[in-house]
């Protein structure tokens, strides 16, 4: 099924992709997400795929009649700023191909079969990643969620209603968790462990504990060229600080933690800031080292702003608890994907997914496709053509022998 | 002239402040910009004053035939993001009380007299401070200028064009120059001098040789959560070095240094970034003094770079030597201002002026209004009536007196 995988994938590729990067800018509810929403729209219905949204937001395209202990794959079209192509799509359209690829093979599902596209998976537009998934499952109040808020302060209600959507209705969703009988996310591997394995694909064992932590640092804004040092409470040398402090603590304790994104207000060149804003990104193997780790940067943060006179606050925005995938489900997976050759390598990702809550709920496995550089969350990401198409073949693979058809 | 004053400053007051945070967002060749000119084209036609624009967007409002050896005062509207209300203003709004003040004494200029807003003075929108001065004065290169871009990549020859004004035409204005026999700029003080000194008004002795550079510090964005510490090329940390770098270096030179603005790309939550652009801006008493100070902060951010296999770039965007106005003139209105008890406090400034690029070509003196709390670039920036209404009478004795008519 190469050549519908290559169909689906080029139809999609130039949607949200930015000219001057190469990268995509997929952000949820925007013009970019509507018309990968309808793209999908489109490929599921001509497969005769029964495409559904629910409450939530999030697409579900059935084969047969929706019902319980259903078989459902996917993952989501959204991106980070300037992302990758493949971090999502390559699960939807590699889903969207393995349909193909099982009537090809004859296959008449015993049970109910469906693709799934999951809203804001990344949580760049709005701050909560998953969210789509964190909502079905209630792992978020449907109050937060109407509250959060994009970069622009339009807040995710606004955003969805102006998308055509009931935000009156977004939350736990016991009926539509209850249809799942079995989740299978395919994605691309954000590491070079497959590359290290010599394989072209993987099943993970667990995904980190993770989070991201919302920095203040609140100075008082004033001219760059007469206020003395003294005289200054500048928030730009807390955050510095700080991101050093964040380095040196992941690195004592194995685990990683980021700053990625920065505010500055007023960001002029020639005012001190009025106020640095910053967002720590932190994970690790287990949640008292993730502890240790944010305690650390958290108490550096406000020791280096009293010294600079920096007022300092910090908010969690974030919380992904460890999972560890069910190892019968893991198993059975690695070795359908194995082949005679032995069982697929199994290994843990750092990064969260929709898979990743699901699994409190529900039966959950990820595959992972190889990614030569391991670059992700930027233009560079990429996997080669072979490896997709194999990813496409291993999927099949899989679903089948969960329908019993293998 | 207090009454007059009021006026002026209530009616400028509403354009381009922010309901959000108090401050004022006047950026070259906006609305607020355009509605601001408006203000002042109509305050200056109401008083009988003849306004033009120059080739280069600076506006004359001239009492009497415009003509050589004028008697010019002014100095701007435009403001740093949420900037504060006095820095520009209080010069224009105090120049226009001031012809009020001159008529009601019954003052006849014997030479014209003009008063002058220069546009882009903090170069908040296009990055080069003094911009309208130094088209003017040829300090600037009119190709250079056209080309200058904001945050969304337009043109000053676009946002000029856009304007209604020809961006063809701009560049050095010898004429116009030859025409200002002395130019006074009445401006809040920056910084706390005057309440040490306990005076409502002082004089400028020089301008502090100051520039802004840009400093570039290119990675390679990755996903930030499994993209090991060690694989990391992450352009945050030696950006967060030399923030802290510029402060040491600036401390060990009684210098200052600031670095006030930030471009984070891609700018999200779980991506190590691509890219981090900051301006550093410095300012010493000497050059000498502002070399070291800008060597040893580009020296530190290409070693940290180096360091964390970060690639490095500095470019200077603007540079100002130091200024020291004329001793004669200087002295002259501190006698002025002083009156029976002494000469007015005479101080340095960190910050630059109008006023200081004009120094190179004509005789240029500034005076300067006390400050409560010394900030400046602010909302919180303040002057107290009874000072900014002694202003007024201070600018209109100087005047006079320059006019030989006090």
């Amino acid at each position: 099924m190469s050549d519908t995988f290559d169909e689906l994938w080029g139809a999609l590729a130039p949607v949200g992709r930015q000219r001057t990067t190469g990268g995509y800018r997929r952000f949820s509810w925007t013009a970019a997400d509507a018309e990968a929403r309808a793209w999908f729209t489109a490929a599921a219905t001509d497969r005769g795929l029964t495409v559904e949204t629910d409450r939530n937001g999030n697409l579900w395209a059935w084969w047969g009649e929706p019902g319980p202990d259903a078989l459902v794959t996917g993952s989501h079209l959204d991106s980070v700023p300037d992302g990758g192509g493949y971090d999502g799509p390559l699960g939807v359209v590699s889903a969207l191909a393995a349909v193909d690829e099982l009537r090809a093979r004859g296959v008449r599902p015993a049970r109910p079969l469906a693709v799934t596209v999951f809203v804001e998976e990344e949580g760049a537009r709005f701050g909560v990643a998953c969210l789509g998934s964190r909502l079905l499952t209630g792992a978020i109040t449907p109050e937060r969620a109407r509250g959060l808020t994009d970069a622009d302060g339009i807040t995710w209600a606004r955003a969805m209603a102006d998308a055509g959507l009931d935000p009156d209705r977004i939350g736990a969703d016991p009926e539509a968790v209850r249809r799942i009988g079995t989740f299978v996310e395919l994605h691309i591997e954000q590491g070079r462990h497959l590359v290290h394995r010599g394989s072209a694909l993987g099943v993970a064992s667990a995904v980190w504990p993770h989070g991201r932590w919302r920095l203040d640092f609140t100075g008082q804004a004033d001219h760059a060229g007469t206020t003395r040092l003294a005289d200054r409470n500048d928030p730009m040398l807390p955050f510095a600080e700080t991101v050093l402090a964040a380095r040196a603590t992941a690195e004592a304790h194995d685990a990683v933690a980021t700053i990625g994104k920065v505010q500055v207000h007023p960001n002029g060149t020639n005012a001190i800031p009025s106020r640095v804003r910053a967002w720590l990104d932190a994970r690790a193997p287990d949640e008292a080292t993730l502890r240790t780790v944010v305690d650390g940067v958290t108490a550096a943060a406000r020791r280096s702003s009293g010294r600079h006179g920096v007022s300092h606050a910090s908010f969690q925005e974030s919380f992904s608890p460890v999972v560890r995938f069910r190892e019968d489900l893991r198993d059975r997976v690695a070795a359908v994907i194995g082949g005679p050759d032995g069982s697929a390598p199994v290994l843990p990702t750092g990064a969260g997914h929709d898979a990743g809550t699901l699994a409190a709920s529900t039966a959950t496995v990820m595959m992972f496709v190889r990614n030569p550089s391991g670059v992700s969350h930027a233009p560079d990401e990429y996997a080669e053509p072979a490896d997709c198409h194999a990813g496409v073949t291993a999927l099949a693979d899989v679903l089948a022998d969960l329908l019993g058809a293998a």
